[in-house]
């Protein structure tokens, strides 16, 4: 087990400036301060020092020296984590990536670009958009793409485009020991070896620093519209979520809300939702009949199960207003409950199990007695977001919040579900990694040991 | 390295024997000869005995035994493996799953189904008919779940559902030491530790032996269409590629023939195709007008790239008449070319870079002279199988064929693409591992050793 590094030694400080210069390398408090916590309740912990490399070669020096000496590395995007995963919790060098933000190249017919690991994907988005393309996953927040990947991030739109695992093709990443590696192609065909593209993504930088990658991109669509259906009850709902992926139909976003946050999202006047069960809902088409005959059909089928109100909306303004309004959800929820803090869940089951997965939060939800506790989801794909409230300051509340968040996720897992649907392990999940995983474990932590043996890299998350 | 075991001892024998069921234990000459070789023109080799477990607590049985005395262990599914996977160099016992053939749970809600890794993708795709579902991934012959996700099949629905990589959510495998564990979840979403279950996807049985896997299906399509357009070059035919899937429209799949193959099918006389370059396309959609409308579409963007036919046929029977046509190729091919065998290659580049794959690989085949020589190919995922002629019994011929096939995967390698789309290392592509991943072969062979420390899974494949 790696030591704590709280102070780095002149030495240890001599190497890094030599190494990166020396206005890279911080140790002042500001900066130590911004990068001991991420955007979660997790107990922030300062690193020793802060760099800030420009190249993979500087990163797989750093690394090279921070293996021969054991000091812990974490490394950082945009520090916008929800489970603690890149708070050093043992001190030693923080990795901040912020200066590695260049889109390298963009592929036009290939629809793949390729970019620095610290590029911000709304940035990146903006810049694709030049070429008419943009990359799928979005995880709300303006994360990095190397944090994006490590974190296997996602959002609403998974449905249509998937998980971040799902739209990388090529990693540069550099180990333990220093060593730099590409891996995986831009064929979109392989089957040449193992894929440890895959292994790297999700697995939240203990297993080397992701300096570079080529994404895959879609093509931005011209062709939107947007539903919003109400339902007498959460089945309703569910149900036709079911019927509407088993027709063919295609939606880019499939969103739950619960009663509770319909009425929170009411309180901004912009929308006047029915206070029931909703579905929020996206379609992207390549013509603008097909459009009109898809959402005919989804209509159909939110009919026959129970719908009780269907708006749709079709063009490129009712589609940025329905995901304003959805984006706004968390925020308009705190304003709108002072005196209240909330821990945001992320649990997610096969989709025939949303209902009870749903059900079953809301009761856990209810045994707190306290206001804004709700239920946001991504049910297109069995995510749910449950958001517990607690009192801030009050010891009590906030630990009986941390068992309700606990038992949510043991329902999940009971459902045949995972422990996180997106946020990642980090720290907040690790004490369910032995019941969702069970000896596959063994093989995790396997890996690890082999690709750094010494434990340097970001110790303290996923076991 | 491991030693070859030519013969068990009566003790191995007799171990298998009691652990399996004698009849379950084979050592006669038929079952040892059918299991030493695939359908490639890869060198057979014999097993010493073949095994028919009927569960992975037997198949873990034999893996600890073997371990335990260092015998070879080859995994076996329907033995349609194209480079060798198959094939027991160094003798050994193969585990037949051939009774491991189960279908095990159909989630009609969730579009997935639990099977057993012995089952055939085409007998479990009829099953799952009755319940409107099926397993997209096509390899054309009919190979096990087992092996198509240790290869990671895929075919001519890819651009439209993925390769195996994409449609797995679960799996139960057993490693080398007997230890079985279970990996993934069915959930849609997962964040949760390292992605197991795309590591052991296309390991090719040298990291454990699949037993059971959780697929992603899809709902049988209702509304079918089917396109052959034909282009007077390969380069409007490929612009048209990348226009089509740059327009958002989905085609399930999108291949290309060459001329010479145009004409090999034109001899069956049940289609009278351009012989020029040629596109076959199936869209599927979710109501016929939309249907109509993307064939539209498809058209038109077709003509803007020198299309000189465009045929469009809708419904099952035009679709099922169009692909018995492409799957007779090779036959055909054969059978019009007697006193000629070929090798198929299997090399895939980033779809831009489609083009002068074809056409390079058009100039290796013309330097050797014989009647035959192809290609055909996944255009829409950039994947091409050129077709190699050589006279069988000719050493020189077949050494003439073998640098053709080597000096195509090079091409494909420095036009950024990967030495095998769909065919897998095994063993005929492994001296093309080093130039395709470079350093990162080392990470590969780090987790082969951690895996398999003793190097009894499918010895002499992938490394």
């Amino acid at each position: 087990m790696l030591s704590p590094v709280e102070n780095l030694s002149d030495n240890h400080i001599q190497f890094l400036r030599q190494t990166l210069g020396a206005e890279f390398v911080s140790t002042n408090a500001s900066d130590r301060e911004y990068h001991s916590h991420d955007q979660s309740f997790h107990h922030p912990h300062l690193p020793a020092a802060v760099v800030f490399p420009d190249s993979a070669a500087q990163v797989s020096a750093v690394l090279k020296y921070a293996n021969e000496h054991l000091i812990p590395i974490t490394g950082w995007g945009a520090g916008t984590s929800l489970e603690g995963h890149t708070i050093p919790v043992l001190g030693g060098i923080v990795i901040d990536l912020m200066r590695m933000d260049k889109l390298l190249r963009v592929y036009d017919d290939d629809f793949q670009v390729d970019v620095q690991a610290g590029i911000k994907y709304k940035d990146m988005n903006l810049k694709l958009a030049q070429h008419g393309l943009f990359f799928g996953p979005d995880p709300g927040a303006n994360a990095t793409i190397g944090g994006m990947i490590a974190n296997n991030a996602s959002g609403t739109r998974t449905p249509g485009y998937g998980a971040t695992r799902d739209n990388v093709m090529r990693l540069e990443v550099v180990l333990a020991n220093g060593e730099i590696i590409q891996t995986g192609t831009r064929s979109v065909k392989t089957s040449s070896g193992y894929d440890l593209v895959h292994l790297f993504i999700g697995s939240e930088g203990t297993l080397g620093i992701i300096t570079q990658a080529t994404l895959k991109l879609y093509p931005l669509p011209e062709h939107f519209s947007v539903v919003i259906a109400s339902f007498e009850d959460i089945e309703g709902a569910t149900r036709s979520v079911s019927a509407i992926m088993g027709a063919g139909l295609h939606p880019i976003a499939l969103e739950f809300l619960d009663p509770y946050s319909a009425r929170v999202l009411n309180t901004t006047g912009e929308f006047r939702l029915h206070e029931k069960p909703t579905l929020l809902m996206e379609f992207h088409s390549a013509t603008s009949h097909a459009i009109e005959h898809e959402l005919a059909l989804a209509q159909e089928l939110c009919s026959d199960n129970g719908c009780i109100s269907f708006e749709a909306g079709v063009g490129r303004a009712e589609r940025d207003r329905l995901w304003k309004m959805r984006h706004s959800h968390y925020e308009v929820l705190v304003r709108t409950h002072p005196g209240i803090s909330f821990l945001v869940g992320d649990v997610a089951v096969p989709i025939s199990r949303y209902p009870e997965l749903v059900a079953a939060c809301e009761r856990e939800l209810l045994t707190l007695g306290l206001r804004g506790a709700s239920i946001v989801g991504h049910a297109g794909d069995g995510n749910a977001h449950p958001v517990v409230p607690y009192l801030p300051g009050d010891d009590a509340s906030h630990a009986r919040a941390e068992q309700v968040f606990a038992n949510m996720v043991h329902i999940a897992l009971e459902l045949g579900g995972t422990a996180t649907g997106e946020h990642g392990i980090g720290i907040g999940k690790i004490p369910f990694m032995a019941q969702e995983h069970g000896n596959s474990l063994a093989v995790m932590r396997a890996i690890k040991n082999t690709l750094d043996p010494n434990g340097i890299l970001n110790p303290g998350k996923m076991f």
